[in-house]
C-alpha cells in the first residue's frame, strides 16, 4: 500500500513527518487522540474497524449486550482531527532499515513507528487445546461464544442419551484472573436465573460450571482480600473452582486435570494472553513475547520506534517482570507517549514513563465486585459493584454507548433478564474451531 | 426427531392433541401467543431461536440498529405459556399421509399442522443473479450488507483506479416496493451526513444511489399519491431513481437495464419476495408459488393443516389474487386462526377470516414518511413519519427492544449519526455469495 496519488489527503502540508501507529486499542487511541494538533500526519493501522473495550467482551457474550455497545467506530472517534489517517489493513511486519510498514495490500512508509498492536490469546504452547477451546478476545469470539452457549441448550433439548447430555451442559472456564471469574460469573447467573425459564425441559440442577486455576489463588493480580472474596462469592453462586489445576488435555468431553478430570463439551480458554509481536523484529529486541522498550516507550536499538501497551516489556524498579498488560497500562503509556513525541517534534527532553496505579476491579455475578484502590484500600459486595459499574461507563469511550449501555444494565438488574439470547450464526463444531483459530 | 422420552415436557398433560407451528414469524408468533389457555402440546418449530421484525432490518443494514433491537428470542416470548414448547430446526419437508412433520434430525408427528414458513427472496427464476446480488430478507442478510457496505468504503480508500473506484461506491437497489424505498433512503442518508466525515478522502458526491423498478411507479402497493411522493422525496435527497425499468444482467459491475445501465459493484436486491413452500405439498394445493387455503386458512384438502401469512394463498372476493404478503395480514390470520383451532376444540363453527386494513406507510430517510389510512386519508412529511415512527415503535415486540430502539432514533435524529459502523465479520466476495444463497 501506498496512499493512493489521487486521493488528496485531507492534512494540511503532506511534507509533514508521518507517525505510524499500529493498533486502535486503548494504547493507540489514547496516543493518537492525544496528538490532535501535532503537526504530523497520523496513520492508524488496525484490521477492525473499531475499537474494542475488552473488559466488557463477556458480558457480549454471555448476552448481557451487543456489540455496539462495547466497540466505537474507529474513524467516528476522531472525527475533526486534521491530522488523524485510518486505514483498515492488517499489517504483516515491519522493514525496520527500509522504515516501512508491511501490509497485505504494499508498503508505507513511516517516519515514526508506534507498535501498539496490543495481546493474542496465549495457549502455552498447547496447539492441541487451542484447536478445541473457545478464546474470548475480541468481538467475533464472543459473538461466536454467545451463539455456541445458545446453540449448546438448542441441542440439549433435543439429546436423549443422558451421559452426553451432563457433558454437554457443563462448561469449563480456564483461568482465574478477571477474565475468567467474570465469564464464570455471568453463566452462573445465566444458569441462575433465565436458562431454566428459557429451557423448561432441561434440567439445571445437573449443570456444572467449572473455573480451573493453575495457581492457589483467584484474581492473582489482586489483593489476597480480594482473591478470597472472589472465591467466596463464586462458590455461593454455584460455581465449581478447582484451585491449583492445570489442563493436560480436553478431549471427547473430558477436560483432564493433574488432579482429576471434568466431563464438559465445552471450554472458554481465559488463560492469558501474550504480546502480538510484529515480524521483522531482531530476537534482542523481544522479551518473553513483548517487545523490550525503554523508559521512554523506546524500542531498544530504533530511534524512530516506540511500543506501548500489552506489546511493550517496560523493566522499572517498579515492575522488574515488565509492567501488567492491562488497559490502564496502555491508555497511560499512549497518554505519555504523545507528550514525548510532541517533545521530540519541538527537541526537547523526553520524560520517562511513571505508571500511576488507579486501582483495579471485577465484576462476580449480579451485583457483586471487588475493588482494590491504591494504598491497600478494598471494598466487595454491592458497593464495590456500583464502582465497577460507574468506572465502566465513565470509560466506554462514545457517550451514546454509554446511554445504551446503562439501559441494558439497569434493565437486566431489574428484570433480570438478559435481552440478546439471538444466535444469529449457526455454528458447526468445525467452523467453530476454525474462527477461533483465526486469532 | 421425536420429542425425547426422557424430558419431561413441561405440559400437563401429555395426551393434549399437538399443534405444530412451522415458523416463528408475525402470523406463527401471534397464533401461539392467542393460543396460551388451550389445553394442547403449541409446538412451535423455527431455524432460528428469534423472531425478526422485518420492516427494519434495514435499519440494520444501515448501521442504524444492532440485531437486538428488532429480533426478540422466541422462548422469551413465552414465559409463563403452560403449552408452548420450543425446537430450533430446520423442517425440510412434511408427511401428510402419516400426520409428520420432518426435520434435519428426525420426524414429529401431529394433530394439527399450521405451515407459516412465510417467504424468501424471489429472484424470478434468475438464478444467475441470485449469486451476485445482496438480499435483505434475513438478520444474516442485513449483518452481511451492513460489513458489505462500510468494507467498500475501507476498499475504495486504498484504491487508486478511477473507474474501479466509482464502480464501487455506486449502490443499486432493484424494487421500489417499501423495503427499496427505505433501503435507498437510509443509503442516501449515509451518503450525505454520515461517510464524508467517516472517509474525507473519498469524494462523495460522484456516488450514485440508483432505485430500479419495473412498473411506472414506486410503492405499487399503497395510494398514487404516497407513490408520487416518495419518488420526490427520493430524488430530492439524491436517489436516482429509474421506472419501467427491468435488470437484464450483471456482470463486472455493469448492471444492465432494458434501456441502458449502470455502473455499480454492489447491487441490493428487494424485487420481490415468494412464499417459503414446504416439500411434500401436492400440486393442486400450490398456487403462484402460495399455498392455497379456505377462508378459515385450512390448506385445501388436509382437515387438520392450516396455512397462515406469506405462504398462504387466500382468494376472497376483496383479494381475487390472494392477500398482500404482508405482516399485517400474518397477524391478523394468526390471531384469527387461534380463535377458529379453539372453536374447532369445541366443536363449534369456524369463522372465515377477513382482513381489516389499517393502512400502510414506508419511510423515506431521515424525517419524511408516507402512510396511507384506510378510507383514502393520505400522511406526508415530517408528520407522517412521526407516525411510522409511532407505530413501529408500538409494534417491536419486547418493552426492552422499544426502550432502545428509541433511544437509538432519539440520538441519531438528534446528531445525525448512526451508532453501528462496526464491520464484524469480514467477508471475501465468494463468501458474501455463498452466504447470500443461504435462504
Amino acid at each position: 500500500m501506498s496512499i493512493p496519488s489521487h486521493l488528496k489527503l485531507k492534512v494540511p502540508d503532506t511534507e509533514y513527518p508521518r507517525i505510524i501507529i499500529i493498533g486502535g486499542g486503548f494504547g493507540g487511541l489514547k496516543l493518537a487522540k492525544a496528538l490532535k494538533k501535532l503537526r504530523a500526519q497520523v496513520v492508524m493501522l488496525d484490521r477492525n474497524n473499531f475499537h474494542t473495550f475488552q473488559p466488557l467482551l463477556y458480558q457480549v457474550a454471555t448476552a448481557g449486550l451487543e456489540p455496539d455497545s462495547i466497540a466505537g467506530p474507529l474513524r467516528k472517534s476522531f472525527e475533526g482531527h486534521f491530522n488523524y489517517i485510518f486505514r483498515m489493513v492488517k499489517v504483516t511486519g515491519v522493514d525496520f532499515e527500509k522504515k516501512e510498514v508491511q501490509t497485505r495490500i504494499g508498503n508505507l512508509s513511516y517516519d515514526y513507528l508506534v507498535i501498539a498492536s496490543g495481546s493474542v490469546t496465549n495457549y502455552f504452547g498447547q496447539d492441541d487445546l487451542q484447536k478445541k477451546v473457545l478464546p474470548l478476545k475480541r468481538v467475533v469470539h464472543a459473538l461466536d461464544l454467545r451463539s455456541h452457549i445458545l446453540q449448546t441448550f438448542e441441542q440439549a433439548e433435543l439429546t436423549e442419551d443422558k451421559d452426553k447430555l451432563d457433558k454437554m451442559m457443563n462448561f469449563t472456564v480456564v483461568g482465574g484472573g478477571p477474565t475468567g471469574v467474570e465469564v464464570s460469573g455471568a453463566l452462573a447467573e445465566l444458569r441462575n436465573h433465565i436458562l431454566p425459564s428459557d429451557y423448561p425441559d432441561l434440567d439445571f440442577s445437573r449443570m456444572q460450571i467449572n473455573l480451573v486455576e493453575g495457581s492457589d489463588r483467584l484474581l492473582n493480580g489482586m489483593s489476597e482480600k480480594s482473591g478470597k472474596e472472589a472465591l467466596r462469592a463464586l462458590e455461593k453462586i454455584g460455581v465449581n473452582v478447582k484451585l491449583n489445576a492445570m489442563v493436560k488435555s480436553f478431549e471427547d468431553g473430558v477436560v483432564q486435570l493433574n488432579d482429576g478430570q471434568l466431563e464438559s463439551d465445552s471450554v472458554i480458554w481465559a488463560a492469558g494472553v501474550k504480546g502480538n509481536i510484529i515480524d521483522g523484529l531482531p530476537a534482542e529486541s523481544v522479551m518473553k513475547g513483548r517487545i523490550l522498550v525503554d523508559e521512554y516507550n523506546q524500542v531498544k536499538g530504533h530511534d524512530y520506534v516506540f511500543a506501548v501497551g500489552d506489546v511493550a516489556m517496560m523493566e522499572t524498579k517498579d515492575f522488574p517482570n515488565g509492567h501488567p498488560m492491562m488497559a490502564p497500562v496502555a491508555m497511560q503509556q499512549g497518554e505519555h507517549l504523545a507528550g514525548n513525541l510532541k517533545r521530540l517534534f519541538s527537541d526537547k527532553p523526553l520524560k520517562p514513563f511513571k505508571y500511576l496505579d488507579k486501582g483495579s476491579m471485577a465484576t462476580i455475578g449480579r451485583n457483586k465486585a471487588v475493588v482494590d484502590m491504591p494504598g491497600g484500600l478494598h471494598f466487595k459486595g454491592f458497593f464495590a459493584w456500583l464502582i465497577w459499574m460507574f468506572i465502566h461507563i465513565l470509560y466506554l469511550i462514545g457517550f451514546r454507548n454509554k446511554l445504551i449501555t446503562l439501559n441494558n444494565w439497569i434493565w437486566s438488574y431489574f428484570t433480570y433478564d438478559k435481552g440478546t439470547r439471538l444466535i444469529i450464526r449457526t455454528f458447526t463444531a468445525e467452523q467453530r474451531r476454525k474462527a477461533s483459530r483465526d486469532e
